[in-house]
């Protein structure tokens, strides 16, 4: 039966999909950490929605919330007019995140996804400084629309683009020549000379890890420096918590234990709780100069998300939730160095912050096998990086132990089945 | 308490947000084409989400749907793996819509809004002819990421992206310059001079009817003579049909009596159904030759918009539902045309085709009290143009006689309430 | 010997060499209207470097200033250093052809070429205005520099950049269309609508006659009512008279009778009256805001082209000089009308003003075979236009009736040849 | 009397002339290294027209070669039609420079100017490549028309552009960073990355000293291995010897020491040989697939420029006066560090290669003052650097030592003067 489903998206579908090549099933059910597809199978999910899923699926709570909404025919649509949903979103929001972190943003809702928050920030930046170009960072991942696309690294979706993309300078993350080499001397003697070919730029976008560029995570002082670099030349830093945000690496916002108050913040995938399309803004509030609906879109108001989004905050009103995180993630990174130490074939290295963690393998193509191998004894579970050489570590924040443990579990002996297939491939 | 809570708007939310000033109240629930504010207040809907609720608010068949798969444990995000519902949806939109249509384009999901599609629709075309030039048209609206609003003619909205928007050229869409003037002729002066200074560019991109850009409906044989001459140069041809789609001119997609046949169409708003955030890229099934996840995007997979979406096509099963929109977008034309006639202070004409229609009035300033007026008396309508010289009527395609009956009203005394008020100050 | 001496070209030079195809000698002499190859063939020079030798080859006057200027050990070369040749070009420009023509132009040395010039100028208009694009208009001709190319027609050169050519946007120049639809309506229309996606430009440039574009001479209601569409706008007018200039249509600047007075013009071949390299950069005052340095280069101060073009300035003393040019230009006219007239095969048009002029024929290929032939019976001439369908005159403005004539019955007998030989392939 | 002539450049030239300002006198002979004033005031020239007159002034066997070609009627201007000098100079071009040094590379002539050269073969590298961006390097100066201007490093230059300036990515040339930062390491972490955002590109473009960048003369290891990555990646190499070129640093071309062999080599400045406008590029012969005329210019053949050239390659016959260059600029180093030594207030180092050298005085404000008191002495001398913070050397290679002698007592003199009154000032 999974068989002819398939074909339909074989006939019907574009041939850009692409997660359904690397998890070749019909999915019917989720709950919490695990999935099922269509013959009953069971999978734990290690990959929630690339960070969209933080609290898991369908979590009871916001389902119950999301329901009794829809039954009491609140607003669905309403672009950017006021809702009660909205009204209670950004109420909590300032309540719950915003004041006990000392922070003053505002927030604005561009349309519903990751590339158009980013596209919203680097368009503000632009405005408020009056500069044209971007500093972005070798492996970012900031989105899919040409704005957005312009400050990511990856050649293949830069290639894809089908024209030059331009205004953009990109200068050498954390640790992207080598461990000894400060990429940061380099990016300041590009901006302090003024012979160099790099203008002072409006703004700086980073993530503090990277996901899509392969789990690399920036030491606390880099990014620090970074936020100094841009104080001194008067640089706007935005932050892209998109995938990292929303308690992935242990606090609400990535930047929280940093130290650092970045200028823009964007935000979504996890910021609508149970995986519906959201994304925010948040903006420092002298910045915020924007007319009047100089940045829209249809969606911006998706008040089902509004909704689950506020239900999710609850997570937030104490510090036991994070506590959780900081606590279980240093579990999660132990078991990732033990598989390194225990497998030297792997040729791997743990990396990674929190919950968003993976093991790079310097063997070819290995980290793809592993996942491979993971998906059939019932894991989803990505690969990311510029070669696809790291396999990720990204449940749900809410997981339990025994979740983890099952996890573990599978990813250590799809580690073995994969070398020891290679063993008999090679000896 | 609607001053109350309009604060938390003015407090928390950026100076971005424009419709909350248009029409400044609280919404908390909606039905059909009516919505309500937190005072209880009723307004009938004359927006429709700017297209994105043709089926009017929380469709009962569609709510009870959706309700049922979130009570189910449904899936609810899956970035692009496969699922049920987006199974579901491929089969029924192929069965109800292409099929009986003689099409067979492969359906591509980008990220869930119209500004999404296009971004996928340009590349996918630089992509397909190795060219970098787009054609679009005087007063077109694409979206609002760079890609997207590089081929928007907006000055406002351009200006907002702080950096030149390139590899764009614009020609005048049909009636630009004057009636008589045909401005196919001169584009394809530029085709045919290799001295122009216009490249052959990948595609051009157009909307059958602007809403955004003025309620301005393109001619037939203007339409079929831009088809040929995209066939004739080797360009494609796309079809914005995100707002004039899903039935808004009396068909489910705008050009099919038009008898062209894009090679790819842009679609979102409605095509959700109950205004949840969706967008699909159709594509000539020899165009599809992108590569697995060349674009993509964290929402590309809404399982609940696809649960409503599929439902809404249940619409288009016979002919009814279209028969019924012709039937009655020509008693609202008939009234637009009369409203012109009686009020000729207004130097109003009537614009635009099936459900999307409009006065443009040559008095500065007029369309936008007209719509300000209307809100008062209970009815939610929006100005387009590039003056706000339009003021739209685009109600739900589901609206009885009863909802239009008073919706007449509503617009005839804030015609007259508006120009009374000038003739006290004129005279 | 010549068959010895092509092949050094064809040896060691790049195949991106042009003229010496067309006109396959070896010149080693030339004499104001004629040039001698190394066999001692005379030819008669229709062509005149595309006018950079309005006053003939190795004038006397010229040639014996700069002699003296050598053998006295004048300065050559001086970057922008301020020489006594220079000193005195300035004071003979401005006294000679300037202040009798109520100009207070400011005077620019550029690099010494055309589209040095031209980069020059577009720079300074972006500076002036703040803005980014420049309109420039459908086979234009510029310069072959990036800036300069960006603002060219010709699709073959555009291509050879390698890359999009940015903030440009060209209009249809007079007549593109048709004789009778009137461009500056579109253009119009294209700056007045906010939705137009072409913003108001730094400035529009223009040549008042198009040379490389195929002989188009702008009618002078045109060019007056592009002046007043400028001003209305606040746009700069670039008249790029590098071809069009020094007497070619009959005054010393190709706009002194049409009644317009450009903000910026640029000018080069001629100018240096010998055909040294000189170009310059005429700037209304108040916008001469350039900054000391802002754009150099290494010969914008080539002295020995100073000396020839103070000495070719006596030509402008009295209005002989320009009366001869109007006077005999009328002769070429009516020569050409009367080949249109008489050789109907010719499917020809003349075309042009003063003695820039030609005739475009329809029929493919024509004019260059016409050139070819003229060639081998001792006459050098160009083609021009996008499909290199017109025959260009371009004698030395200096020429006298014996050449005229000669030169005339050569053409009438190439053209003889060229249809009686199509004739026997086509009978 | 002077006074009097400079005002005419003060009242009718533009505001961009710059050496004017530096050197306020208005020059009418020049011999050798020597020039002189209105006025008779003697100077010696260390400037050299920025390496145009690396021959000196007024050569007196180009000069009678020219007088001669000129009183002969020989061709002056012939666009790119074949004439004899043009072919003598390819010729002795090939036999005395190309062969003896084992190069076989295309001749090209673009317009005569270096900006023109470098335009080229930026077209070139893309055309033949199919790749649009350009690695260009910190502090680099290639030139003032668009293209050449996008890979120029120089913040205010840049600037002047009025636009952003595309397709080219700036990496840090040698010691950019610091002595021992490897900056080639960067580099290729860049390119073989494929997440580092920096596409491969067409061509990587350098000076091997560079001269407006501040004297930088890079290290031969360095260029070597540049030109290992280039071969690695597939990316043509092109060095630009405007300046560098011509035995400036000791050799002909500036790299043939190095052991490198540029795809593409751009010349200009002293291939004239007498300070004439002339420009040529060389081109690989593999790589030269130009369409004819696809890069083009009406100057392109400065006839008696080839005269003057052919006469300079004389020069070259031998290597008596490369022998002379190297063991003079010894000596002109050796002065150089004992100035450095001697007045440690100047804080000072020794820069450079050949007779391309000068001292970078970390003293704000101070190159300059050491420059001005100079030619107060009768010593013409510019500072280069993001910062003017170099005095530079650059008389003409045919300097004789009493000529260096007189010169190295003006500049210490000048050092002590600016040195002395500084000291009164602060003490």
């Amino acid at each position: 039966m999974s068989q002819t489903n398939m074909k339909i998206f074989e006939e019907l579908e574009s041939e850009v999909r692409s997660y359904c090549r690397s998890f070749p099933t019909v999915f019917t059910k989720a709950k919490g950490y695990k999935m099922w597809d269509e013959d009953g199978k069971e999978y734990l999910d290690f990959f929630a929605g690339a960070g969209a899923l933080n609290y898991g699926h369908n979590d009871p709570h916001m389902k119950a919330k999301l329901v009794d909404y829809i039954l009491n025919d609140g607003i669905t649509h309403s672009l950017d007019m006021a809702t009660a949903p909205k009204a209670e979103f950004l109420k909590t929001f300032n309540d719950v995140i915003l004041k006990p972190r000392n922070l003053d943003y505002k927030v604005m809702f561009p349309g519903p996804t990751g590339t158009n928050t980013v596209e919203s920030a680097l368009k503000l930046a632009r405005k408020v400084t009056g500069r044209t170009d971007i500093i972005s960072f070798t492996n970012g991942f900031h989105g899919m629309t040409i704005g957005a696309l312009s400050v990511t690294g990856n050649a293949f979706k830069r290639k894809g683009a089908g024209i030059p993309l331009q205004n953009t300078v990109t200068m050498p993350y954390d640790s992207f020549v080598s461990e000894s080499l400060d990429t940061l001397e380099y990016l300041e003697r590009f901006l302090e000379d003024g012979g160099s070919g790099v203008e002072i730029p409006a703004a700086m976008i980073l993530e503090t890890v990277q996901g899509e560029g392969g789990i690399n995570a920036a030491r606390f002082e880099w990014l620090q420096r970074v936020e100094q670099i841009c104080k001194r030349w008067g640089i706007l830093l935005i932050v892209d918590d998109v995938q990292a945000g929303i308690g992935r690496t242990g606090t609400f916002f990535s930047f929280e234990k940093v130290g650092i108050k970045p200028d823009i913040v964007c935000m979504s995938k996890s910021i609508g709780g149970m995986g519906l399309p959201l994304a925010i803004t948040l903006i420092r509030p002298d910045l915020d100069i924007w007319a009047p609906g100089e940045h829209n879109g249809t969606f911006r108001g998706n008040n089902h998300a509004f909704i689950t989004a506020t239900a999710s905050l609850s997570y937030w009103e104490d510090d036991k939730f994070e506590k959780d995180i900081q606590e279980r993630s240093k579990r999660i990174y132990s078991f990732l160095e033990r598989i390194v130490a225990d497998y030297p074939e792997l040729e791997g290295e743990a990396k990674g912050r929190g919950y968003m963690v993976g093991i790079a393998s310097q063997v070819d193509g290995l980290a793809s096998k592993v996942a491979a191998e993971a998906f059939e004894r019932g894991l989803i579970m990505e690969t990311s990086g510029p070669n696809d050489e790291v396999f990720k570590l990204f449940p749900p924040l809410t997981i339990d132990d025994e979740g983890l443990n099952k996890g573990f579990e599978i990813i250590e002996d799809s580690v073995k089945a994969v070398l020891g297939a290679r063993e008999l491939v090679t000896s």
